[in-house]
């Protein structure tokens, strides 16, 4: 671990939530100007962040943040031959700080993401509305047509069942994007100049059975409740694919999710996306993406984890084996990428042996 | 069939979408002077006006408007026997105005509904709202984050598969409520101070798989994709339940349109729900139902139509004699609800023979 730095948080507004209890992580290639505008709402947490490419550059980090820092010698070192479940040139490295965090929450956002606007012009706590997600329940079981019932002046609505008024345990907090949209390359291509210019102001659970593409730019998530579910796969370096490690993730994540009746909620906040990247680059990295998520989609649609799954591991690790079974057949690379979901697991478990403690004593 | 009033339309906006493929159908027992609000929207279309209640009161209806009226007299006298499927003293009514249309698409709305404001302070035009999303596909197999993404300046995200990007038919697009929000009575004796005053600037479909809430108030349909299957059910006089009118043609409609790969989209448009009903007298309607509503959510949630049914009528049959079969071990309501709802399919075809000719012709 590289570049510990704490620093007393003298100009930081009081009691921010979950202070001690959430990290923020942070995959990045170069100095991190951007945090100078999330100062006022980042600087009371604990950053992560895992630098990507050459070990040997120097990331700066704007005095005054509290922050560990990662570079690819540190994961080799750290994790050894299981470092090979990590990638290398691909912001899907990112998952490695989901592993070292010893927080209850993770939020992880990109360097090209800003602090966006609500429509008043205020700028947005993007930080605070994903704890709030977070913190408040869930209706993965029936649909509220009023949106996230527990926000305030909303509630549920007629024939909404009060058995399932309790919710459930919100387990991933999805945040989007204003300005630049999360578009896949042909898009980008067809539509250089959109912009996502309507800020929705709704938080909504994305139904259970129902899959939907998770964006890893703005994210946040319990790791108790999720958190060895949320590996990004292998992508960039050596690979033959990129731009999918978030996607990989959010399917996963979502059969498990609803296997352990977990919520998974949409929406708020926004963040301000401030450049596009290069779609032909993108093109060459999605390209075989776009072919195998017509397979991999419905691969997810159809998976079933058995009953006696009781933890996010075990879950995990039967869908590594029907992802060998069922999607080696597409590619060897779902072979490959199987094998680096039970390395994932096996490292996660190395690295937080009394998370594994409890989850094998519950599963006695 | 009482006052059948034409009028030229010379003070209209020009070519207003659907012009003669749409009617708005009112049940009410009252004057009908909100649509004096809505003329700029309105006056355009035939409205189709079921008046509830005593059938020698009159019902004025202002001046311009191309309507048709029918009372209960009527109801008995074109349905005969058949006419025992149409609840009486309940909002359930208006469902004979489904079936004596004769367009392609229904919108219908109640009379303590007005015009709602944009957060620009524009009157919002409903009506052109749900032709909007009713003209444009949904999105059932897989969520889009960035809501619908056929409205300008949206599309689908990174992630989203290419082999669904045409979408589905969309057959239902059900609309919401600004000031009084649609809630049960107990909901709105916790709360009777509270008004919905959140425009959330979305559209959205309900995933396949998911049930939802549907309210009447402010609501379009395709008459040709779903119509039979929006029936209301028996609520009101002589039955044990009401204010589940919506609901039971929600569910039974969803649970159609999933089995034949149809849309339904909820979100704008919004409509000012000006007045709460007495939520003394509410829940005295609703008691059975918030019971009963346990076991009938997982029954639909469960329900599967054969395969062999290809027609909505067909579908609608089927759920009867399940809902006889399952929910008649619930309470013997449904077994009569059951009946109507075949007397209903009947009255249907009856009314719409060519219609029906085309479902059985398409059926060989």
């Amino acid at each position: 671990m590289a570049g510990t730095v704490t620093v007393p948080s003298a100009s930081v507004p009081s009691t921010p939530l979950l202070k001690d209890e959430l990290d923020i992580v942070i995959p990045t290639i170069r100095n991190l100007d951007f945090l100078e505008m999330w100062r006022p709402f980042f600087q009371p947490y604990h950053l992560i962040i895992v630098q990507d490419g050459d070990p040997a550059k120097t990331i700066r980090v704007p005095e005054g943040f509290d922050y560990e820092l990662y570079n690819r010698n540190d994961i080799n070192r750290i994790l050894g031959p299981k470092a090979s479940c990590i990638s290398f040139k691909d912001s899907a490295c990112r998952c490695f700080g989901y592993m070292v965090s010893k927080k209850k929450y993770v939020f992880t956002i990109d360097d090209d993401c800003f602090v966006a606007k609500d429509p008043s012009g205020k700028d947005i706590n993007a930080l605070e509305q994903h704890i709030k997600n977070l913190l408040s329940p869930s209706t993965p079981f029936f649909f509220n047509t009023l949106y996230d019932p527990y926000r305030e002046g909303a509630d549920f609505v007629r024939g909404y069942p009060f058995s399932l008024r309790e919710g459930a345990k919100t387990a991933v907090s999805h945040g989007l994007w204003l300005n630049i949209p999360d578009y896949d390359a042909p898009t980008q291509m067809v539509k250089p100049r959109e912009r996502n210019t309507r800020y929705v102001d709704a938080v909504m659970t994305v139904p259970k059975g129902t899959l939907f593409p998770m964006c890893g730019m703005n994210l946040a998530f319990d790791r108790e409740l999720i958190g060895p579910a949320m590996y990004f796969g292998l992508m960039g370096d050596g690979q033959p694919i990129g731009r999918y490690d978030d996607m990989w993730a959010g399917w996963c994540m979502k059969v498990i999710c609803d296997h352990l009746s977990l919520g998974v909620k949409t929406g708020l906040p926004y963040i301000w996306h401030s450049k596009a990247s290069n779609p032909f680059v993108n093109l060459k990295k999605e390209y075989k993406g776009i072919f195998w998520q017509e397979e991999i989609i419905p691969f997810f649609q159809k998976a079933t984890i058995p009953k006696e799954c009781d933890t996010v591991q075990k879950c995990y690790l039967s869908l590594a084996e029907q992802v060998k079974a069922e999607l080696g057949k597409v590619d060897p690379y779902f072979v490959k990428l199987a094998d680096a979901m039970v390395t994932w697991i096996e490292a996660w478990d190395e690295l937080n042996p009394s998370a594994a403690a409890v989850e094998n004593g519950k599963a006695k």
